[in-house]
């Protein structure tokens, strides 16, 4: 089967999920016979293309990476992402815009018109799951399409996948972890002795912080992906503003002192369990020792415990290898894998 | 969709998995409209029974609790397990018989016998994989039904599901973890002062060790499952035999104590990592400290560490939850989500 892709953001997720794609051509084609052609793309700064015929991708991300449009590759005249989508006959979309906390806008528009046209709508972006859930895995049913989002939580390793496919009929009780990688990095280097400031620089540096750094040290990104959790595999909506939520800016760099000189550590924890009917979500930073699976989660590593009424403590880590940031390359592979399952059916 | 069941082996994981699908009827049928009788069980030492139009699997669990003959049972009369798998009917058996290290027998045998009469084949039993991965697979192929083991390692957590289904082309280049839970928690023993011996009565006595508890001690259990994780996710076969294995005998309450005054603990790491065309496998105790992700791994917990192509470090770990073994319930959810995942295709 041939399956047309279109792009609707085109920062360095899309850009790495496109390299990712050139490099497992080869294996798509002799594994599942599957093959596929970029047929449109959006980006933020660098303009809209569409071809249903395919685009060369090479020369897309070398206009894009050199810091030139892409305008020249479309056969048609399009000016917005809706027109990408609409114009670029494409069977798969996948859907990077940036988040947007408080109204999952405009992603939630771009899944609902990808599904509409018939094609699978893949995306990272967490505002669709928490503010969309239901209406768009409806209306994905209604096409018979699949609606999917595994990069959306601990940046692209399988989660919602190993849910769907590999845990059936477990219930989930509760779960707790270190889910912003940003602030587990900042409260690393604070031990190390680096100031709270310092340390948010650093992770600006490397890309992985926000020039407004709030999202992560105020506790929203947790808090966003623990509503996310919670509304897909505790059947529970519940909004990030639900989510009782407290971040890392009361800890101080003698917190840190006072602790690592007692053998433990502070750490941003995000959790969620059943109370009755409802789920009660949390995220706020805990002091944990050395018999906490959380204790050795350093830098940029992630991880979340679940428990559930069929296994009682199942343990996800996403840890840093040396000289490698978890980072674009992980999350691209989660929507990835997100396209086989969806092709694959 | 209706399913006719077949036990071979109905031993403690058996009935924990006939436990577990009655407790499941409910949402079976609501959620994948299936329903299900149990026409076939072999026991060890409590006869045989088949009947195509169903057993009672309530009273043939009181037989066998009470240490008596299911033979009642039978509308026809049957003596072993391949009279039981021929005229059970069954679509699916599940292979429970004790492990054979060197020849996965007979094991293999009834896996063949069911794969060929058409049934799915279910097993907990890691001989088969070992032994006859390829060939069973194949056979599976033929006859369009699948043959599934996800209970042979970590216990009935998802590894193998979550390989095959939500982590497409990842290639597998090396994992490293703890795979053997009864050694592990003798080693926590001895760091709370426990003696070998005493520790390893302790396991026997939960049920976690055998009366002869050297395929656990010196290293069997943990290399037969090295070997059928390279098998199966790195595509290299690997027989227990080629792995380089060293047990615990030789770690001493001194060297543990030693250890633990340098806040540091003696493991039983098991590792595998390809080198060029093969892979290498071993199993041998290591000191590891505080920045090792195993150094939290205490008691009847194991998990694993794997590095691939595309999730640099994605590690899985089942761990104890207080006042909870690990045990025969949640090698029966293994076998559980093998049976759902099987006949949904």
């Amino acid at each position: 089967m041939h399956y047309k892709l279109c792009f609707i953001g085109f920062g360095n997720v899309a850009r790495s999920l496109v390299r990712l794609f050139e490099r497992k051509r080869g294996l798509l084609k002799s594994t599942y016979d599957i093959t596929y052609s970029v047929t449109g793309i959006a980006t933020g700064r660098h303009g809209f293309a569409v071809n249903p015929d395919g685009i060369d991708v090479g020369q897309a991300l070398e206009k894009v990476e050199s810091g030139n449009s892409i305008a020249q590759f479309s056969n048609s005249p399009v000016s917005n992402s809706l027109d990408v989508i609409q114009h670029s006959q494409a069977n798969v979309m996948f859907e990077n815009s940036p988040v947007n906390y408080e109204s999952g806008q405009p992603a939630i528009d771009h899944v609902r018109a990808a599904l509409n046209l018939g094609m699978h709508a893949i995306t990272a972006n967490k505002g669709t799951v928490v503010h969309a859930y239901q209406e768009l895995t409806e209306l994905a049913k209604s096409k018979n399409k699949k609606f999917r989002f595994e990069s959306t939580v601990l940046g692209g390793s399988p989660v919602f996948s190993t849910f769907r496919e590999a845990m059936p009929l477990a219930e989930l009780t509760s779960f707790k972890g270190i889910i912003n990688a940003t602030t587990n990095l900042i409260l690393s280097r604070m031990e190390d002795g680096e100031s709270f400031d310092d340390a948010v620089k650093y992770c600006q540096s490397i890309g992985i912080a926000e020039t407004d750094p709030s999202g992560d040290v105020d506790g929203w990104d947790a808090a966003i992906k623990v509503s996310a959790l919670a509304t897909v595999l505790m059947d529970s909506p519940l909004k990030p503003q639900d989510v009782e939520r407290k971040g890392i800016r009361e800890i101080t760099a003698e917190m840190v002192k006072q602790a690592k000189a007692e053998k433990k550590r502070w750490k941003l924890v995000a959790s969620a369990e059943r109370e009755g009917e409802r789920v009660k979500g949390r995220v706020a930073p805990e002091l944990v020792d050395s018999s906490s699976p959380l204790y050795g989660m350093m830098g940029s590593s992630s991880g979340l415990t679940f428990s559930t009424d069929v296994l009682p403590n199942y343990s996800v880590i996403v840890s840093e290898r040396e000289g490698m940031k978890g980072g674009p390359e992980e999350t691209a592979y989660g929507l990835f894998a997100d396209f086989v399952s969806a092709v694959r059916g």
